[in-house]
């Protein structure tokens, strides 16, 4: 099984593990190796609690650099979007970590390879193993695959709530008034896409688009944010 | 003034940063920038971010490795341990940090530079700015001489409660009973120095010493769980 793993990591990421046990151990559950009593097995539980550190330096890193004027309390916020079960789960799917995880049989019963908590656990294990393996740059490789492209494609972009940002942007000296407008708006029901402006006391600052116009009005403050920061150094 | 600080990481810890605006940056407070609004000063805030995810990560992967085999939960409230306000103010003052800060003249007056949030910031901005500056290697040297040596120390033996750890390793399997006992007192009043043992079912499983019962009791707990864990490989 674990073999299969392997392989499917040399394919889509070009990882190639040379501790093979430290992988074994990061697919594990408790409940395995309590199955098991005489095969001397570990479980993931302290390889993830290093990688979940792995995956928060990692993550804080890219964003303090991608992001060179965000302050730092959207940095944190930001941040909590996407270290968060419920983004690590996802992503664990999206690797086929399910399929591989080796869990006792009442855990295999009650479910537990779907459960979102299981899920993010195995991606910070994987992480961890990843790291004491091939080190640093190969986590932050894997997850510049795995991470950081669902930043570009607007993942965390509810959680970040870039209209509140720009409210407080702009109103640090004194009342502006925001609005956003609907400027354009296309394509078929089913695949609709909004263009919005978003304008301070009547001067637009910038625009978005989206499925949605309130993911278009997210995108146009974004937008605005990076623009005024930018021209404020 | 940063270059007094500059010259005592020299002096003290062999640190020589390249990019200086980064320890600029890392010691001035927002107060400081604010009143000085026309030199394109940074506060520290963004670098404090990325600081405290190098310190969770190179505090894990130290504990991680120097007891392997803590389980996930002790590890877990260790670092909490370690990398807690109350811990970084003080590693800030041995450091003396305090003395390099930017404050505003207001929040000097209002005693922030003996602040413990801002010399814990102060300490994780620090560390953020050696790793941008100088990287990872060189935070682990500088946390080596800082922070590690306060493990043997027993800084943070009170906040990992090793009796409690111990009680729940042995009475996994039913009731045991657990003794601690004073086995020998020496030195003069100022510097008292206790041996205790600990025994399990009247069997002695460990001894421990300490300036007080109670810091020779949790050394024994320590030293027993050591034991025993090593034992159950």
């Amino acid at each position: 099984m674990i073999k299969e793993l392997e392989n499917e990591l040399a394919d889509k990421f070009d990882i190639h593990f040379t501790n093979h046990a430290l992988l074994d151990e990061a697919f594990t559950q408790a409940s395995y190796v309590n199955e098991h009593p005489n095969r001397g097995l570990k479980f993931y539980e302290r390889i993830e609690f290093l990688g979940d550190a792995v995956l928060q330096l990692t993550v804080s890193e890219y964003i303090y650099k991608r992001y060179p004027q965000m302050p730092q309390g959207e940095l944190t916020r930001l941040r909590a979007a996407m270290v968060q079960e419920d983004s690590f789960s996802k992503f664990a799917v999206e690797c086929h970590f399910d399929q591989y995880i080796r869990l006792g049989h009442g855990e295999e019963m009650a479910g537990a390879r779907q459960r979102s908590s299981l899920l993010c656990d195995i991606f910070e294990s994987f992480i961890g193993a990843l790291y004491l393996d091939q080190g640093k740059d190969a986590v932050v490789s894997f997850i510049s695959k795995v991470i950081f492209p669902k930043l570009d494609q607007g993942w965390f972009d509810n959680e970040v709530d870039y209209k509140t940002s720009l409210q407080e942007f702009l109103q640090r000296n004194g009342d502006v008034d925001i609005d956003y407008t609907v400027i354009k708006e296309e394509g078929p029901a089913n695949a609709r896409r909004y263009t919005v402006g978003v304008s301070a006391d009547d001067q637009q600052i910038g625009t978005g688009t989206g499925t949605s116009k309130k993911h278009a009005e997210m995108d146009a403050a974004k937008n605005a944010l990076q623009d005024l920061r930018q021209n404020q150094q």
